[in-house]
């Protein structure tokens, strides 16, 4: 099979900037150009520039804050700003000057990591010795803790991670600038080119990047939005490349990579591709079409619902990707025969006798794990729609507020109250009555499908079911709890933030009964969980350790599962051959947009830069090579989802390109790196200064940078 | 844009055999190793050994007769010898000796082409004097008498055939071999692997092969089908490569494309692309739905569509494939410049004048076509369905035997019998009348839906519509006619096919009766048509008189649209780009098989095969480059419909695969030659090979054929 073959020393890996000097020859070797000890300085050139934005990644490009990422990062702010009449998603938006940039969405943020803390002992300390739900409820609470005290510097929002499943923590401290404000967004139709169809998809011509500035207090402390604010100034920000890079060259990308499942057992890996992706991906059909029924295309409702439909569409399209890329790799043959490989090196020394016991009650465990997600599927699904969801938060709220704040749920404590209040409120812009009814129907309709004996009996009874309830009411259900409901007022529901237990406990909206009557019943399933998830934590990280001793045997540094800290990848320029016959060329070009644009959504180039292409006007960013201005490239890099505005890196750490996406065939990586067909896409930083330069005249942007020649 | 460019030397053009003698030069700068006048030479080799099978091309590849074709070319005679018992296209059916063979399906023909000669003075003699009808009815009536003529040789059935719009004109003299046997089909698994799914697409991987034999009398002359017949003894017959071809190597095939149109006007482009395929893309989906709608996946009528859908589906996808490749080509432009260079050509010299004239003349012509067209659309459509269209058949049948034989219509004439015979039998097979019904209702309903004075009065009148027709009452229109026709039965129509007009004018079947009522409006139709068509004949000769001298002046040889004859293209083993960012390999591999394998039809491939793949039993049909078997290669020949089977032969005129499709991308150059992207799949004779050895053990017939090592 004619496989384009990486360089022998790119390799899987999202490593921790700590486990690069353990690499360092190897990054010599690959090509780097600086100090590999250097990407263990977070506060140094150039991990002080890397930043994130909660679910993207980012980087400083100025001394004066200007933050880079793509713009589907930024495209909420562009919608947030857009009116009918200034519509920034048609037109892009570009600031003439610092005054005239707006202020990104509610919640938008930039977090910048200055100091990474291993509290591995002051989180596991003597829980080895606890009962599970002790153990869990132990390493939640001094979590909390320790994040409280963190937070207590001024403008700093501190996370505690978990890596390696439990087997050590670390404490994130981080800046958190609140004062986000939108620089520059190209249009749709350039960094959303190809939209959803191209999602996913290569060969890819999508520009997909955009400009915030960071700003702070006069004083450089974090602060909301202020006019008085100034620009905040960045210990170390990157230069941009307008060279570039070219086939087969060194780059390397740093970024927030969200979750990876490299270390799932044959039973998980089983257990999610036999049962429970299958079944989600016909719910996901069956949901996207309830939503696009209620909601018809032209309405209003559709409007508010786009949004979600797309991530379900992305979502269900991601699945598919996954279980095609399963089947592809021979995911659970190659699962199958790792464990074997492991147990029989298990096996080879009875010192690691207790290993294997680790690993057989985790299988064990996931099993269980499975059992329960499997028999809870529907019930777990009718709480999906949004006014039965708010429902919930909103009495779990109350119930919480009863404790002491250190006591309470994370996600329920005074610091998540912002966020809360604001999910309460944007609902109203992404909520139709018809459509979450539509919804709950859906959801409910395959909860009552089920046998009698796997429905729950609690839910049975609060909605008023009987084994012998005629079917033919159950419609009558759902426009009565819609009918009565007052859930749909934001005003409503942000009231009830400040309400008791007791007044939730009195109300007769039907979802806030149904939640009253069904509180009980969840926290069993919730302390059930977190029994099993406290057996993990004493279960996993020997399981890891068995892990990292096997591979470290074979000269291998086992790196953690994705978890949203700072990681860097490293690797090559290259193409690929995603299926036989055929091969991914490691670049596309300004032609290949003129090629695919339609004139209509998602292929609807700005007519001035159709002209452009069609005049060869490539100024200084074209690639000799391809006698065109390259549009997006690929390489090898190790990436996942939270990955997207990662700084994409050339051996001396100029910005080269943002990290935005992965091939079809890559999806799966997230269970199984195949080297042979995961490739990462990038925007090339040469078309980035080409739309700025030539299409968008941002050229007061590309002043304020350090264009590295 | 990063193109893989075609060598200098390849190039568009279907030639005719003798037409290769003007470009031996290039041929041999080429690479080709025999003498290029060979190929002038049809009895000589190697073109003695290709052969027509009507509808694809074949070749003869051992001195008894063996014929090797396209598995899809063959299909219909696995299916029509399968059984519930014996169900050859799931196994596969492989004789084990000569007296296994099996008849192939009704109407199966081998033509061996003997000798062609140039008629056009006979045929066009004092043509230009005539006026269009005349000129029409001359012409059509000198081809009769000449195949008639000729067709006296026994055994012969002979063709006029015109080149160059009326230009030239040929008589092939070909040997029409009616004693057709199946040898050898390799399972559907095979030989139609990745079915419809595929189709059009590249990579592929499919064993599109299959083997015939030609039988004749004793004697050696043609003969029914008899169990006392002998092998036909082909004066030559083609080696079989078994070491192939690599990438890059000169290749060339020989075969019977259908119909291009390379030649046509602006104009016609136009109404084409603007009009027609837009108009039946719509018309073919709504069609393909009628269709499976009224017979249901399961059902005994899906079976009898099976092979209408597949057509009609494919058809679709061609259409769609034609508009995309159409624009992206820019083929409207493309043509608007040729035609803008041709006209200054003529501009340079008065003497050309004429040349200006006739094309003037002829986009006037275009456009009378374009609109005729437009306008019976709904009406032309109405006969689809397949009783109306057989009670149409036999009306006119009943009226052309009135007339002597040699002045009847062409397919109305008694060297015509038994394939009209065999339709109307055939249609038992491939008929249901619910089916026929939501057919016709479709056409009807389109046709009732154009604006009153768009519609035919007489057809209006002979169904009992008016403008005031309850529209209400058109389905029981419908149903009345399918209720009260008795053409559904096979012995009617066959008995119908020996009455007299009066007999049939006396029928109570209501299609009968509505043929009778149309017949005399649907002669002035074919009249108006033959009219046209009997101006172009003399109008289209000067226009390509004129290309083809403005063409010589640039130093390129014009070859003949397609028109089913003989034709040999040449090139190169390539690779392409269909895509800025993608590229097409040349080879696919046996791993690509397994790739593809699902288990589930059409992706379901012999146990046997998987395991011969898995084991790398890949014996001696190996490309070292690909460390696999090729299982299709790409060309950059020129191929459309009817080239299929065609022998791809190598610089020694020995068989290295046979031509079996194009890539979606090179649909449209039936239209407009894009060297970039057209590209020819043909199924590599070392997979044909492995196939036999290894999966399905044919071992005599390798033994039969004449293997090049």
């Amino acid at each position: 099979m004619p496989l384009l073959v990486s360089p022998s020393w790119a390799k899987e890996g999202m490593f921790t900037p700590d486990q690069l000097q353990q690499v360092s020859g190897e990054l010599k070797e690959a090509g780097i150009d600086i100090a590999p000890d250097a990407l263990a300085d977070l506060t140094g050139f150039p991990m002080g520039a890397i930043v994130s934005l909660g679910n993207c990644s980012a980087s400083f490009v100025s001394p004066e804050g200007l933050v880079v990422t793509n713009h589907h990062c930024a495209r909420g702010s562009v919608q947030y700003n857009s009116t009918a009449d200034k519509n920034y998603l048609e037109d892009g938006f570009l600031a003439a000057k610092k005054t005239d940039e707006l202020p990104a969405a509610p919640g938008s943020r930039v977090y910048v990591t200055t100091q990474v803390t291993d509290i591995t002992d002051r989180i596991r300390a003597g829980t080895t010795d606890f009962d599970p739900l002790e153990r869990f409820a132990a390493v939640e609470q001094r979590s909390k803790d320790i994040m409280a005290e963190c937070d207590k510097d001024a403008g700093y929002r501190c996370q505690v991670a978990n890596f390696y499943g439990g087997a050590q923590y670390k404490l994130m401290k981080r800046l958190e600038v609140r004062d986000v404000r939108l620089v520059y967004a190209p249009a749709d139709a350039i960094g959303k080119y190809g939209g959803d169809i191209d999602n996913w998809q290569w060969p890819r011509h999508t520009g997909d990047f955009a400009f915030y500035r960071a700003y702070v207090a006069p004083d450089g402390s974090a602060a909301d939005f202020d006019e008085a604010n100034v620009p905040y100034q960045p210990k170390h920000h990157l230069k941009v490349s307008a060279s570039g890079l070219k086939d087969g060259d060194f780059v390397m990308a740093a970024g927030y990579p969200g979750s990876t499942n490299r270390y799932t057992l044959l039973a998980e890996v089983e257990n999610t591709f036999n049962w429970t992706y299958p079944t989600f991906a016909v719910l996901l059909q069956d949901w996207i079409g309830a939503i696009e029924d209620s909601a018809p295309e032209g309405s209003d409702a559709r409007v508010k619902y786009e949004s979600r439909l797309a991530g379900l569409n992305n979502f269900e399209k991601n699945l598919r990707g996954q279980m095609e890329g399963a089947r592809r790799v021979g995911l659970v043959d190659r699962r199958r025969s790792r464990e074997a490989e492991l147990a029989n090196w298990i096996a080879d020394n009875s010192a690691r006798a207790e290993y294997g016991e680790a690993i057989s009650l985790l299988e064990a465990l996931s099993e269980e794990t499975a059992k329960a997600a499997r028999s809870n599927f529907w019930y777990n699904n009718v709480s999906r729609p949004q006014l039965f969801s708010a429902a919930r938060r909103l009495y779990r709220l109350a119930k919480e507020r009863e404790k002491a704040d250190s006591e309470r749920e994370p996600g329920y404590q005074d610091r998540d109250m912002a966020f809360f209040r604001q999910r309460m409120e944007v609902i109203d812009r992404r909520f139709d009555p018809i459509v979450d009814k539509a919804e709950w129907a859906l959801f409910l309709k395959g909860y009552l499908k089920q046998p009698q004996a796997e429905r729950v009996k609690e839910f049975d009874s609060a909605l008023g079911l009987s084994a012998d309830t005629n079917p033919e009411e159950f419609p009558n259900i759902v426009e009565q709890y819609y009918a009565n409901t007052k859930l749909g007022d934001g005003n409503v529901r942000l009231s009830l933030m400040d309400t008791t237990v007791g007044q939730l406990e009195a109300s007769d909206d039907p979802f806030m009964q149904l939640t009253v009557a069904m509180y009980e019943y969840d926290r069993n399933l919730e302390e059930e969980s977190e029994e099993r998830k406290g057996r993990s934590l004493a279960l996993r990280p020997a399981y890891m350790e068995a892990i990292t001793e096997w591979q470290r045997e074979h000269g291998q540094l086992t790196y953690p599962d994705a978890n949203s800290t700072l990681r860097i990848t490293y690797g090559t320029v290259l193409g690929g051959s995603p299926r036989d016959g055929l091969a991914y060329l490691p670049f596309t070009t300004l032609e290949g947009v003129t090629a695919k644009d339609t004139g209509e959504d998602p292929f609807n180039s700005p007519a001035r830069q159709l002209e452009l292409i069609n005049a060869r006007d490539f100024g200084p960013y074209a690639l000799d090579s391809l006698n065109s201005v390259p549009v997006n490239f690929l390489s090898d890099l190790d990436s996942t989802g939270g990955n997207s505005g990662s700084a994409t890196l050339n051996a001396r750490a100029e910005l080269v390109g943002l990290l935005f996406d992965g091939t079809f065939e890559s999806v799966n990586s997230d269970w199984d790196f195949d080297a042979r067909t995961t490739r990462t896409i990038h925007v090339d930083s040469r078309y980035m200064l080409w739309v700025m330069d030539k299409v968008d005249g941002a050229n007061a942007l590309i002043e304020e940078m350090d264009i590295a020649q």
